[in-house]
């Protein structure tokens, strides 16, 4: 379920790479990826950017600033876009720079809220 | 001049509550903050999330994906929103999580058209 939800975020998405669920300990959860994003070692930069929202989450803490809801990371070659499912997982989404960021924006809510129950533990 | 600017950055943008042109070392060349910024101490988390973008920048370098353009992190109670000005120079603006994050976005690229002579060293 967790593949096809990937694969259905990516393909819904213009411009979409690769979907990963990760934990926040840089370990994979499940993912889907093009062979375009295989190519450009986005699995690796997955894991990588682990540490970004990890960082994030602790400063935010320090400061009394809630939660991680979202991070959106816009580079030269690629945006990535993450969004906390759950204290210790979160999707990560590869869009193309030209790609369609509010659509997947709104794919990877969508996919939150049908995946909530799963993750609430 | 950076001063008005910034000040023009938050009027402009709906839930603006301060900004910031900050070094990649941590260190402000400019702000300009709301009194409710200011009592959230949103000065201090500005220097704090400096090292985000700064580990951004070195994880993209070293996977090959290019410089870091924006850094969107949106938490319970703010939303941040960096933008490259130059390669030690970025800009922060925070927004409320209710405010507009889009038209926050536009105001700093404009200003980062207008200000990009002055930071083309």
């Amino acid at each position: 379920m967790f593949k096809e939800t990937l694969q259905s975020i990516v393909e819904k998405t213009d411009g979409g790479l690769g979907a990963v669920i990760m934990g926040t300990d840089g370990l994979p959860v499940e993912k889907f990826f093009s062979a375009e994003a295989a190519e450009a070692n986005l699995d690796v930069a997955a894991a990588e950017f682990t540490s970004l929202i990890r960082n994030a989450a602790r400063s935010a803490k320090d400061l009394n600033l809630g939660e991680v809801r979202e991070l959106v990371l816009s580079l030269d070659n690629v945006t990535l876009l993450m969004r906390a499912l759950h204290r210790e997982y979160f999707f990560l989404l590869a869009v193309r720079p030209d790609g369609n960021l509010g659509r997947g924006r709104y794919e990877l809510r969508k996919a939150e809220l049908m995946l909530a129950a799963e993750f609430a533990v």
